[in-house]
């Protein structure tokens, strides 16, 4: 059997000991796991980033992979832990619309609330249950534990709500949703989408003050310092400044409206 | 058997040759290692705060461990690397305090200046001895090479002296000692010493100008912004603002004291 | 057979999802593998930096270990991807000058173009290669593939210029070509040429208005706060801060000419 693969996304700051108790419990329960940092600089408790953040990355690792995320600002309160497998992949998280995104893309075909105290350790505190609930289920799940046995089946999760886009005849408008470490805006509106309503005509971009006419195909194409339109590598459009911070250009944050004409 | 474990504590800076290198010393070594990064974020030179890093996360990994850290003004000079067994685990590191807390927790049941030049690299430099001498002992050990043919029995090792705290009859003065990435503040005040002498009084917790009344379980019961006081994830007593940053908002710093009355 | 061992070294930022992607796609084809994050914090774009970073590395890592480096703000253009073998180590790169400084230290015995779309993911994007051609070809790799599979042969690859030293008789002119975490100085004179050119005569090093007389072994032979010239773990002359960081006390940065004299 190939070695398991346990993720790890939280808002613990990187470097934080923290991160290391963690790992600590995981690999003591089960040395043979892989454990990957995906981020640990999540702003914190900004349970819609670390939301964004595991959406963006689980597709990308097998079946069987185990991801745990931990913004969790109501840890010790009545707030639920959840585990649901979504799209084959098993993700372990509070329940507080941390995993909004992940089930939009795949509907869960399993989700237990993590109350069997058996899979946690000994001496629960009341403000670090990635600790002392989550890795510990997580590393009995890498061991082959029935996902079943960790509680009882949850009925409903909570999930945040995210904008939705709006489809005119010759528009759609979308929303900033992240921005990477590039500074490259990247928004909901997806290639298949756009090219789908658009129907190839040339577009118009509107974000705040700024206007872009069509699109290009990727960043090289045009002079360092150009504002420029592309579809992204996960497919959804993108703004950037070639070889520069689109973010810190325009000025802009998440949530910020951008409009497409044709 | 299972895979090895080395963690790496160092002041090097997260993304750091130097940390690659070190790295790559082991894995040549012994491919089979499973290397962690605890933190290399250490703050340069920061003897103290890489001691208190150690002491709190050595106790979450599993026996046979090798906890190797890096924070070493002195090297290349007339300081020795000492080899500590500590309550099973086993630690690397400069012998200039970095273990004091360690040993302080686990009184150490073997120790051993690395003088045998056998287990280094065959060219030591004199500026990083992480790299050419640690590294090299780590990643032995790891494949089974008994700690005494290290070097020599080590007497006594260095030690920082840390505050103590004092009880009176109806108070506690501590000092805080760390802060995490959300900016709680961490105490040298222990649940245990704490509720053995307020024996369940209610309580009153003074730092700088600020003063708390009574401990909360959880960040999450009181209102976004509120001040509070708990018991922390390692039993100790720490301040914190419900979703806000209790080191900026106090405006202290690790030294500072803090009085419990009751 | 020990584990392979792939190192990424990119400018995504640490924590960026663009890294937990790409190694996802890497364990989900070869689970076996030993990522290692070399550093994901080169400046955005800044190829010589990477370039370094990647020299000042991979002679610490063991034959057949695979470095994926990950500077390409050509991404999608015409730019080649190309494989290297240098000195037994396999090199994954775009070929714009990001291995110069790794196949100035060894010349080439393969490279080979990535143009065989057979080993890159099945949906290639226009602005993330190192995710969809990089990595699968990387691991493919580990996987035993031979490289000549991975596309044709390339005949001249793209080197970066970098300035040279200049010997006199009573002098060397050197470059100040990176600094560390600690705001270390290091230069590209080695050791040895600096010791053969000036026969052990006592030396003067001048940076900017700076002056320092001879070398020391390490920092901590000196007060703190020293500035200090010394041979640092790579071989290079580097100038230092006692405790202190040596790039803000002179206000100097990469690209800074030093002269030592004898």
């Amino acid at each position: 059997m190939s070695r398991p693969i346990i993720t790890l996304t939280t808002d613990f700051g990187h470097g934080s000991a923290y991160v290391a108790q963690m790992k600590g419990v995981i690999l003591s329960m089960n040395p043979e796991v892989n454990v990957v940092d995906v981020t640990h600089d999540i702003p914190p408790q900004d349970i819609r980033a670390g939301a964004q953040t595991l959406s963006d990355l689980f597709d990308w690792y097998p079946e069987g992979a185990i991801h745990v995320a931990v913004v969790d600002p109501g840890v010790g309160t009545s707030r639920n832990i959840v585990y649901v497998n979504a799209g084959g992949r098993h993700f372990i998280a509070p329940d507080n619309g941390l995993l909004s995104r992940v089930i939009r893309q795949h509907e869960p075909q399993q989700q237990v609330f993590l109350t069997n105290s058996e899979y946690w350790l000994g001496d629960v505190s009341s403000t670090f249950h990635g600790r002392d609930i989550m890795a510990p289920a997580a590393a009995h799940l890498s061991l082959g534990l029935d996902p079943e046995k960790l509680g009882e089946g949850a009925e409903k999760l909570n999930r945040l709500s995210w904008p939705e886009i709006h489809l005119e005849n010759c528009s759609i408008q979308g929303t900033i949703i992240s921005f990477d470490s590039f500074g490259n805006l990247i928004t909901d509106i997806t290639a298949q989408t756009l090219f789908e309503a658009s129907a190839k005509n040339p577009m118009s971009i509107h974000c705040g003050h700024h206007e872009i006419q069509n699109l290009v195909k990727t960043y090289g194409t045009q002079p360092p310092g150009s504002l420029v339109a592309l579809i992204g590598s996960s497919h959804f459009l993108e703004l950037a400044v070639v070889n520069g911070n689109a973010a810190h250009v325009l000025g802009v944050d998440v949530g910020e409206k951008i409009t497409v004409t044709w």
